[in-house]
């Protein structure tokens, strides 16, 4: 679920435009001058290890793990640990959890500072049927007006992006230098279920006290959009995914087993059961939460975080954002602003799916006796997960819906990052250096598992980081932009020199 | 959707115990007369034809016609054709239509007097991994407590009682006999879809003329309950059937594609839209329709009507009712008699099935852009099936969901065939002189096309006929009764002797 790509607003932000951010100084020159024009050789490394870099992407491509599925997750954690390895770390280790195991790393350079960093080896579901070319081939093709892309399954969420950081690693010990920073990296197999025992990993003590030494946690991400700008996530909404189901057996009610339709006049129905439920969650359009209480821990938006989104309103164009995501129309016909608002500030309850009875060709006079309904709920700060679950669960026993199931199949706390702490002034540092226009957001509609490092007991700032680009997470034909067209997207070898500098910029952030 | 089989009510009617039934006198006996102890020769015939008998009706299963996949449409009317001539009608003949062909048959046994038949050669749609045997091998296999069964797609709906029906004119045939009547016989290839072309062959000026002729209109059906005794239906509900469909594109709301779930903050949902639409055509118990004025035409019960429902309560055991449907509870905790009223008198809302998203294993983040779902809605007196439809569009319309897309796949009005016409005395006669316990039912829950006979122009009584025992229409393991072991059940010889006793009370109704 780390939806850093599709999430992002897809304006065009001219950063000179947008005011009311001050330009850092240059650091980053200061931390590349050692190596003098060439950063020391770096450059040089990345090119001539292209090939080898795409091609362990690719290898990576081909094993994928998928938790939901319960496919390949040995194998793809030991495949995580084999390229941590291959990268420096002088150790990765296999963590068992409840779940799916994870990974913790560390990569000892000698340096003063210690970053953490977070991975997921796991990628969502697919369908081959859908993808214009085999998902786990990581095929590059070319790509129309942005260059050569290669198109697989986690090519962007995250493989694409995560082994860029690899490769940055690699190509620092190609030209000699030691990575400027110590490393300690978790990661985990389970994000795209989210990650219901990542926790478990983060809360030994060993862990702890790794994250203890660090002043930042950060996730590998193609942070450009196709126009190249970048939007710095100050936080992300929290969630639970939920499943709900009505079934006749545990209601007592209705027929045990699907029975004939006529018998509608004389027996009770899982399916209208379950849609009265869910009719009693939102309201009358659909739109916002009716779930008692739902709105006692909603922190309203502060003027900083509206002045944030007015600044990103006015440098963007709603027809563009519009276009490209197929909308004519906000919820309520808001205006940009409003939705924007709305997006960063409102928690939701939105239907995955939902299925029930006889859904093939024709009719079927069935009265069906089970129904199921998959279920995102966003949340805002204060909300909790778990708070929101507990919610839920008396809302529906309340009204008279307590025989439905309830399975939370996942979750995440809100998170947020000050926008003076370390990881954003890093990124700001390296985007001003690089001349990437770039725009605040006060918090990402998604959502990833950042709460467990910016909350109690880490309490570290947490995010993204990544030039480059990529799309099509969670969907078909996802890809990641491997030789850009466009001068102002980098590529990979671009995004992995991206990797280096901000390695660079945390270690200068003192 | 010729339901009269699942739709029949379990309970054993002890006929003595049944009241206000005037024992008729034995009419058959005096039909029968002529031939002497064994039916003139028909008994043996019908023993010693009963292997290509069966493998008739094996043979026929072997072609499935499905109107919902428009699969073997042709084929399956070429060997309706032939099984009627080469049972002896003298004229079969392919109807086209707008949609699948029919045919219309005639017999000519030169008889005072002339009936109408009903046969549908289409079955309902199969999974054969559902299946215990090969859905389409018509295998014969011991079903304990009941004897020999044939399993197969159509064994009780309709290929067999059609095709024992079919027998019992071989057996007189072979016995030297004419048939006591005159037949002419309409068979449709869509009846599983809801029948939308059948009116168009019914309304062909030969066919008028020839039902101009007959008093009577019947189908073969497998009558006998598991315990032998025969519900006879006064009518049964009209039906339509719809799909609603939600689509962003249509809606110009949401986005046209299914887009990450983190904007439903910003974006409505086809799927929320299309569960607050269908929130609207039932109570809050989703047990009655709430749709606006469709009770304007909703008839109450006769006192005739009531009391045929209160004999039937008087004959039943309702815990067995009960058990063998799998139920705990009536709507709203309704008493016996209070459900079966319902049965008989409400219209109903049902959900055949729904779908929208994503729902594979897990969960997928997904705001989907479509969703949809089927009904069924029963009609009772004097609703029809095309106000019904208009209705629920002016509904729609009015409560804000005008974009939804109504498609009416399917629709039947409500029947009605009047206590004393001959249909129904020749089948008391039958049951009488058989000793076959039998109870009356004022109108049967599923439905049949049967208002096409017994509403204008057409105007005649209309049901159907049959002993014999099947079970399992529209689900795995559709059975057929061949050999019972049960003497108060017929199997397929003792049914196929039915209908020759049928045919006799019919020709001595007058």
């Amino acid at each position: 679920m780390s939806e850093f790509a599709i999430t992002r607003r897809q304006g065009l932000l001219q950063m000179a435009a947008a005011g009311g951010i001050t330009l850092l100084k240059p650091r980053l020159l200061r931390a590349a001058a050692p190596f003098g024009g060439d950063l020391g050789g770096v450059r040089a490394a990345i090119e001539k290890q292209q090939p080898e870099a795409i091609k362990r992407l690719q290898d990576w491509i081909g094993l994928p793990s998928i938790a939901a599925e319960n496919r390949n997750m040995n194998e793809g954690c030991q495949m995580m640990i084999d390229l941590l390895k291959e990268a420096g770390f002088q150790s990765a280790t296999k963590m068992p959890t409840d779940g799916q195991p994870g990974v913790f790393a560390t990569l000892d350079a000698g340096a003063k500072k210690t970053i953490g960093m977070y991975f997921m080896y796991d990628v969502k579901q697919f369908d081959p049927a859908e993808w214009s070319s085999p998902p786990l081939e990581g095929r590059i093709v070319d790509r129309p007006g942005m260059g050569k892309v290669l198109i697989g399954r986690g090519a962007t969420n995250q493989k694409g992006p995560e082994a860029t950081f690899l490769a940055a690693l690699h190509a620092l010990k190609a030209a000699g230098r030691k990575p400027p920073v110590n490393i300690m990296l978790i990661a985990e197999g389970e994000e795209e279920i989210g990650s219901p025992h990542f926790g478990q990993i983060v809360r030994t003590p060993q862990v702890l006290a790794a994250l203890k030494k660090c002043d930042v946690v950060f996730m590998p991400a193609n942070g450009q959009s196709p126009q190249g700008d970048v939007t710095i996530n100050l936080g992300a909404k929290g969630l639970i995914e939920v499943e709900l189901t009505c079934n006749d057996e545990k209601w007592g009610r209705g027929a045990k087993n699907d029975i004939h339709s006529s018998n509608k006049a004389r027996l009770d129905s899982a399916v209208w059961h379950l849609i009265k439920a869910l009719n009693s969650l939102v309201s009358e359009d659909g739109n916002d939460p009716a779930i008692d209480g739902w709105f006692d821990r909603v922190k309203p938006l502060t003027d900083r975080q509206k002045q944030i989104i007015a600044d990103t309103v006015a440098a963007t164009k709603e027809e563009d954002v519009k276009k490209a995501m197929g909308v004519q129309h906000w919820v309520r016909d808001l205006d940009y602003r409003a939705s924007l608002e709305r997006l960063n500030s409102q928690p939701t309850v939105n239907i995955e799916g939902i299925i029930g009875g006889y859904t093939g060709p024709g009719g079927k006079t069935v009265l069906p006796s089970k129904a199921s309904a998959k279920l995102d709920f966003r949340l805002v700060p204060d909300m909790t997960a778990q708070d929101a679950g507990d919610k839920l669960k008396a809302h529906l026993a309340k009204h008279g819906f307590g025989d439905i199931e309830v399975n939370i199949t996942g979750g995440y706390d809100p998170t947020q990052t000050d926008e003076k702490s370390s990881l954003i002034t890093a990124t700001k540092a390296v985007l001003n250096d690089e001349k990437v226009p770039f725009n605040l957001n006060p918090r990402q509609a998604g959502s990833w598992p950042g709460y467990i490092f910016t909350g109690a007991p880490v309490s570290l700032p947490a995010g993204h980081f990544g030039l480059g680009h990529g799309n099509g997470a969670h969907a078909p034909n996802e890809y990641f932009l491997i030789e850009s067209s466009n001068p102002a997207v980098r590529g990979m070898a671009g995004a992995t020199l991206g990797y280096v500098e901000f390695l660079y910029a945390l270690a200068d952030m003192g």
